[in-house]
C-alpha cells in the first residue's frame, strides 16, 4: 500500500528518509549528480517515501550562534521535479510556508499530483519574523487549490516537555486539515512517549481518530553535530551526550542509541495503538554520517516489515 | 559475598527489599506478627539484605495534603533489634538524623555490628525545620563512635534533573565517608542515566572509585499511590500515568514498566562500570502491591544472579 493510501486511511508503519536539498550554488548538473548519488544509496531500502527539506535561515529562532554556516539550499519542489524524475515513490515536500507568497503557494498546491506529492507545512521560525504568508493562510490555501492534497504539520515533544499542550496543538492543527505530523529528531524517548501518549487519549476522549506521527532519527558523529541538533532545538539527554562524548566510536554509538530509542518508541506505538512512521535524516552532510543514517534506515524498515 | 563486603569493594550487583516499620500502635506482638509474616514472604528471595525506613513526618518538606495520612512508625534500630532477630543477613537501617540528639545517634553508631548492620544518614525534610542534629554533624559521630560501620547516603534523580549537580553533592558527601547511595523510587529512567552518568565519568575525573548506587522500585496499584509517589518527590513521566491511569490492571501494567526500567537500568550500568544495587520496595502497606513487589523483586533478582 502507498504511503499516501496508509495516512489517507490513518494505517501507519511506513519508512520516510529526509533529504535537504543541494545548495544552490550546485543548481544544474552537481544537483543530479547528487540526486542520482542519493537516489543509488537509498534504493536497497525500499523506502515509502522521501521526505525533502526546506531550509529557512532560522537565525531568528535562536540567537546563538549557529554551528554550521547557514548556507541556501535549492527549492525542494523544484529539486523534486528537475532532479528525481526517477523517484518512483511519493515524497514529502516541506514548505516554510512564511517564504512564499500565497499566489505561490496557490500555484504549487494545484500543481500537485496527489499520489506523488504530500506537504508539509511549516510556519515561521519566530514570532519576529514576517512571514509572506501564515501557516493558517498556507493551510487554507492547500485545501482551496487541491483539496485532495495530503498536508501534515510538525509535532514538536521538546515543547510538550515544556508547555505540555502540543497534543491540543496538533488536534487543532488537524481539525484544520492537516493529516499527519512529522517530528523533529528524537533523542529524548519520555518526551516522544508523553506527547504520544497525551495525544492518543486526547483523541480517544474527542472520538477523533489518531492521525499517524512520523518520528524522525538521525545519528550524530561528533560533537559538532550534537551542538547542531541542540541549536535546532532537539533536546538530548545528558547521558546520551556523556555516552557519545566517551564512545570509542561516537558514530556508531549513536546509531546504536538512535535503534534502541526506534526499537523502544516502535513498540510504544504498536501497544498504543497510535498509527506512525519513521523518518530517518542525516543531520550532517558527512558521508560516514550518511551511510550510518542509512544503515540505520535499514535496521528500522526491517522491524516495521515485521 | 556478603553485601557489606560488596559495598566495601564497591562490586555491587546486591538485591534488597525495603520495609516501612509497623505503627508504632502495633508495638509488641503485633509488630512480631508483622514481621514474621514479612520474613517469610521475603524467604524466597535470597535477598542480599534489608532497608527499613525511618520515617519522618514531611509535613515540612510539602506543603500539598499528604494522600495518606502521617503515622508515627517504629523506630527501624528498634524494630530490627526487637523483632527481625530472625533475620540472618545484613540490614541498611535510615536515620532521619534531625530527630536524635547528637548523644542518641552515637550510643546506636557505636552498638552496631559492622557486619550486620550499615546506615543511611538522611538530613532534615525541609529548611524551615529544627533538626536537633545536622546531616554533617551525624557523619562525624559516626565517624568517631564507629569507623568500621558502613554510611551511605541518598541519591536524588529528580534533583540532578532540575539542578545538574547532584553528583557533585554525592562526591561531597563520598569525601566525607559516605559508602554508597540509595534513590528514591525510580520511575523517569533518564533522570536516573543523567545522575549516574555524570557521576561515573566525575569520579573517573577526580580518580576516585564510584561508590555503589543503589536504585529502588516500586510497584503502584492505584492512582492514590501515583499520587502519593509524587508528593514523596518522585518524577513520573506523563506517559507513565497515562498507562497506569488507562491500564486493565494498574497493578500489573506497573509491575511491566518497573521490570523494564530495572532491567535498562541494569545493563545501563554494567555498560558505563558503576557498581549498582537493586532495592525494591512497596509504597503501599495494600498486600496485593506488596505481593507483586515480591514479584518484581524476584524477577530483578534473576537478572542480577546471571
Amino acid at each position: 500500500m502507498s504511503v499516501v493510501d496508509r495516512i489517507a486511511n490513518g494505517s501507519g508503519e511506513f519508512l520516510l528518509f529526509a533529504l535537504t536539498p543541494p545548495r544552490s550554488t550546485s543548481a544544474g548538473d552537481r544537483a543530479q549528480e547528487i540526486a542520482d548519488a542519493t537516489l543509488a544509496r537509498l534504493r536497497p531500502l525500499h523506502l515509502d517515501g522521501l521526505v525533502l527539506y526546506d531550509i529557512a535561515d532560522e537565525a531568528a529562532r535562536n540567537p546563538a550562534e549557529r554551528p554550521f554556516p547557514f548556507m541556501p539550499t535549492l527549492d525542494p519542489a523544484a529539486f523534486l521535479a528537475d532532479n528525481l524524475a526517477s523517484w518512483s515513490a511519493p515524497a514529502i515536500v516541506y514548505r516554510a510556508v512564511g517564504k512564499y507568497s500565497s499566489a505561490e503557494l496557490r500555484t504549487w498546491f494545484a500543481a500537485q499530483d496527489r499520489a506523488r506529492v504530500m506537504t508539509v507545512l511549516v510556519g515561521a521560525a519566530s514570532r519576529d519574523s514576517r512571514p509572506k504568508t501564515s501557516l493558517a493562510d498556507a493551510l487554507a490555501l492547500s485545501r482551496e487549490a487541491n483539496p485532495d492534497l495530503l498536508v501534515g504539520g510538525v509535532a514538536i515533544p521538546e515543547r510538550h516537555r515544556r508547555r505540555d499542550d502540543e497534543h491540543v496543538r496538533l488536534l487543532a492543527k488537524q481539525a484544520a486539515g492537516t493529516r499527519f505530523f512529522v517530528t523533529q529528531v528524537v533523542y529524548d524517548i519520555n518526551a516522544a512517549k508523553d506527547l504520544v501518549s497525551d495525544y492518543r487519549y486526547a483523541s480517544a476522549e474527542r472520538g477523533t481518530p489518531a492521525a499517524p506521527i512520523v518520528f524522525t532519527f538521525s545519528v550524530c558523529g561528533s560533537m559538532r553535530t550534537l551542538e547542531f541538533l541542540r541549536w535546532l532545538g532537539v533536546d538530548v539527554p545528558r547521558w546520551i551526550e556523556n555516552d557519545l562524548r566517551h564512545a570509542a566510536d561516537t558514530l556508531e554509538a549513536s546509531y546504536r542509541l538512535a535503534l534502541t530509542t526506534a526499537t523502544d518508541l516502535i513498540a510504544y506505538c504498536r501497544r498504543l495503538g497510535v498509527p506512525f512512521g519513521i523518518n530517518v535524516e542525516s543531520v550532517s552532510i558527512r558521508r560516514v554520517e550518511i551511510e550510518m543514517a542509512v544503515r540505520l534506515a535499514q535496521q528500522v524498515g526491517e522491524q516495521l516489515r515485521r
